[in-house]
């Protein structure tokens, strides 16, 4: 199963803030199975934001988004993906009550900006924010599923562990392992790398990172990683892998 | 003008690799002048590349990538750029003469893993890299420029640099200041920050950046940018917008 993670927001754009997000809930969704496949950044704006739903959708089985869903002028994710795809905006009374909740704490009142974190696409699931105001958004759509959630990390990171059940997980169980290698080039283990791989029939994924060269010793991160049925199957074949590359390593180290 | 930064690496979608060269490449664009529109992370695959440069020239006058510029398997940007394009490649000699120099240093051959850094599409140009052996691609297609970067934020950083006149600069100034404001919320503040963006026409752009709350008190950044053909009216506008703010924070906090 296929996914795709959005973020929105122009601090990411500019690089003012680094997108840990997208690292965050990739990694969240390959371990859960998923094929991430493509990440888009777009701005707070309604026309890219819808722009990027549709093109997610029309890849993948579930899409992500991260961002947009404060009481700011510019938290606009959830109307613009609302509007985009013709759904209509209601007040969420479940989200409406926790926002209530939230600010009467703070002797605070729910001005509009603040209500309009609980007007929600209707057909949708607030999910739960025990960190901050604004609730996740989790609705299907032509069979697909989507999780809206809001860009500050501590909220997005509850949120999604709080959405688990309704992302699901996949079939497939997804395993990986780092050797780290010192003395050897990413250049010259290319050859043995791409030998491997065919010898397992593209069962494994084999990249190499190369960390850069100190004293003329190159050093490098060898990540081998699997998807499959078989959990067992999965993590032997990494290791299976790792040993090999292992392997070659000491012979050519050796010489 | 406008640019789009396409990443490519599996790496990254699978959360393992936090996307900082993004955001070091978005901050660079901004600073000189480029309104950064979009981020595309795609896999190492053909298609996905493909896309990614095919959707970012559609909408930008400038695309920038990092990723999948080495001597593996699966760097495969440059070939997949030009095979989506139809452009050839051929070996460059100034490419290939560094990357002589470079592993003869080490008393290693040029294999054919190798030499793959030195096919450039026809028409580019080779971009210096001090720090590693694969060259930076530049080139104009249809009065579009594109600058394909490697992947290690060393070698990117260090091209990028080198490639700053091949870029150019936009004619237009960009300028950001940040306010850090303590005891106010997010929800509390926007009604004025949009009365405030109302009242300079929208010359200047402000976004608050919620920090997390701690003891019942709330912090924010806000910060404010604003881009245009005089860096003197940009700079005033920001800053004189950042006064109105900073007072309007004391009268609420003096209430």
């Amino acid at each position: 199963m296929k996914a795709v993670i959005i973020t929105v927001g122009n601090e990411i754009l500019k690089g003012r803030t680094v997108n840990t997000n997208t690292a965050y809930i990739g990694s969240f969704l390959t371990h859960a199975g998923y094929d991430v496949i493509r990440n888009l950044v777009v701005k707070d704006d309604p026309d890219e934001i819808g722009w990027a739903f549709e093109t997610a959708l029309s890849v993948s089985d579930l899409v992500v988004s991260s961002g947009g869903l404060g009481p700011t002028f510019d938290d606009m994710t959830v109307s613009s993906f609302a509007k985009h795809f013709n759904i209509d905006l209601a007040l969420n009374e479940e989200a409406l009550s926790v926002l209530r909740q939230k600010y009467s704490m703070q002797k605070l009142p729910v001005t509009p900006e603040r209500q309009k974190m609980a007007m929600l696409p209707v057909g949708s699931i607030a999910v739960k924010n025990n960190v901050g105001s604004a609730p996740g958004v989790f609705m299907e759509l032509n069979e697909k599923k989507i999780l809206i959630l809001p860009g500050v990390p501590a909220e997005m990171k509850d949120i999604l562990s709080n959405a688990s059940s309704l992302i699901g997980k996949s079939d497939f169980f997804y395993y990986d392992d780092t050797i780290h290698l010192e003395g050897v080039m990413e250049s010259s283990l290319a050859p043995f790398v791409s030998e491997l791989m065919k010898k397992y029939s593209g069962k494994v994924y084999i990249k190499s990172h190369p960390l850069g060269m100190e004293n003329n010793n190159p050093k490098l991160d060898v990540e081998v990683s699997s998807t499959g049925s078989s959990r067992k199957e999965v993590e032997n074949d990494v290791k299976s892998a790792i040993e090999a590359i292992r392997e070659h390593w000491k012979e050519r180290i050796g010489k």
